[in-house]
């Protein structure tokens, strides 16, 4: 029984990055499609691993960077997330407890290894992700600690939780706990192939449980099979109370009902590596609205750690966010 | 049986860095020593893992970066070194091979983990390293594949070694079968604790078996027991035919015989952490003597390579080192 209350709790695929610099026709050599998410297994993983570069490993899981990032504003953070006990389990439990995020999902005992994403990031900064789920399949109804979720303001997962059955079970019951308890819930679509595999499904359940949808523009397209983003916006608003649409480099859009809150990207000097930008905006975001902030400037917190992670290569912030924030005057 | 001639063979602790960004608080409040090497065993690997920050892994150790460096100029590198067959040796060994480093030291089955180095990076760029040696105090003379070291140009053995007993003796039956051969033998002081801890040991060592000595000041004036640098280079003169001895950003100086090469520090506009600078410098004049080079010439590239690695965080170099040095008119 949790006594302490949370502003975020995010759920979704404990994953370990593993990130290696690979030019352009490494990408096409290797059939993937630039800046995509695909799901691959152990004999995928060995075979990619074998032809990758050197790397580097850092924690990731796009939940997991959003807790980080809440963390990192100095907000209180919480994460379901499944690792097994094994050596990159280690280490992602120690990155997470160590910025204070609440996590103690218990680590699978056997079963396959710590999840892994091997991030391949070209010359011009956009990363193409390749995931092997491993333990992340072990996350059950079972881990949704319901004194946490009861204890949240904002319950928010990832859409790549719905790949795995057990996984999604788990998604909605913590969306059940919450909204019973009378918290928010929050989802992001994550990725627009992800979309186009749970569309339907998702159609129900964000018009049935979700209170704040997170979505880039591909992803909210999909969603509503248009080419059309204020088609795609108009539509969201009556599934929806408030939706936020991140548009890249065009900055985002904050759609409540008939309202359209416009803000621009914050600028960035040079783009190392875009992997974690929504991630990070889904954490300033959220930071901002669990503490009363206008949209606007909720917005505005999301762009700026966008802004940061896409600075550097790793998915998590390398300043203190809230710092950060105070230097920019939007706190 | 190796068929194949390498330029470099180096042979060392194979250590994953575990990179955490620290303030100076930090250091002072665990009692280190800023920029010195520690061994530390397994339960204070533990407790300082516990109060560490979130932390970047990465292909490490001393000869391991110089191995890479080297592979990364063009140079064929052969390196040894002892994992485990666990994660951290798979990261391990994946990074070693993908850049084309001949690396087939069998991994232990049993016994302690691969080995990690907690490095404490402070806001000025220096590093603090913490080494949990684990898996490598299983590298025994039964590692030394004599086919490789007979054929190897350049064989380079890390002072860090001399650590454990098994190890040490791998250490010198390398460079007797390495002189037996006809092949040049080089090491690296390490680090000044490092020779105080094997002082009378490394004047025998150095006076009868080693070509090459890599020295830092601190080191080399350790190893003769001075405060005066130009003494501490007369004396290496007498006691091994070339000694290389950096001096940070006041840059190196060549000692062969009575002639003495100063070469400048290579420019660097902001130094991000400093791990890796000997190890790097090392590769680039280790690659240029095996080509021939001049003093000069193979000084200016270790410059190059200290200055490329010291720019970023993590000790193994980010861009091909041969394209830069080509760049920079160097070769």
């Amino acid at each position: 029984m949790s006594t302490h209350e949370f502003d975020v709790l995010t759920i979704g695929n404990a994953i370990v990055d593993v990130i290696a610099k690979v030019d352009d026709a490494f990408v096409s050599r290797e059939k993937l499609v630039k800046g995509s998410m695909n799901l691959i297994d152990e004999a995928r993983a060995e075979q990619l691993y074998a032809v990758m570069g050197p790397a580097t490993e850092i924690s990731g899981g796009s939940a997991g960077n959003t807790a980080a990032g809440v963390a990192s504003f100095g907000g209180r953070a919480a994460y379901f997330g499944k690792v097994k006990e094994d050596q990159l389990g280690a280490i992602y439990s120690h990155d997470m407890k160590s910025i204070g995020v609440h996590f103690t999902t218990p680590k699978a005992k056997d079963g396959p290894a710590t999840a892994r994403s091997f991030i391949l990031v070209t010359p011009d900064g956009e990363r193409t992700m390749n995931t092997y789920l491993g333990a992340c399949v072990n996350l059950t109804t079972a881990d949704v600690d319901k004194a946490v979720v009861e204890a949240t303001k904002v319950t928010y997962m990832e859409g790549y939780l719905y790949d795995k059955p057990e996984a999604k079970a788990a998604f909605r019951e913590a969306a059940r706990i919450a909204r019973a308890a009378g918290r928010l819930t929050s989802i992001t679509l994550s990725d627009s192939f992800c979309v186009e595999r749970h569309r339907d499904d998702w159609h129900d359940l964000i018009k049935s449980s979700i209170d704040i949808v997170f979505a880039n523009e591909s992803e909210i397209k999909s969603l509503y099979k248009t080419q059309n983003f204020d088609g795609a916006a108009e539509a969201i608003s009556r599934d929806c109370p408030l939706a936020v649409l991140t548009r890249s480099h065009k900055g985002c859009v904050v759609v409540r009902g008939d309202e359209r809150v416009i803000v621009p990207a914050h600028p960035v000097e040079h783009v190392a590596d875009v992997t974690g930008a929504g991630d990070l905006f889904a954490s300033g975001f959220l930071f901002g609205h669990t503490h009363g902030k206008p949209l606007r400037q909720c917005a505005a917190l999301g762009s700026l750690a966008a802004a940061e992670v896409i600075s550097h290569t790793g998915a998590r912030p390398e300043v203190n966010l809230l710092q950060l924030a105070r230097d920019n005057g939007l706190i």
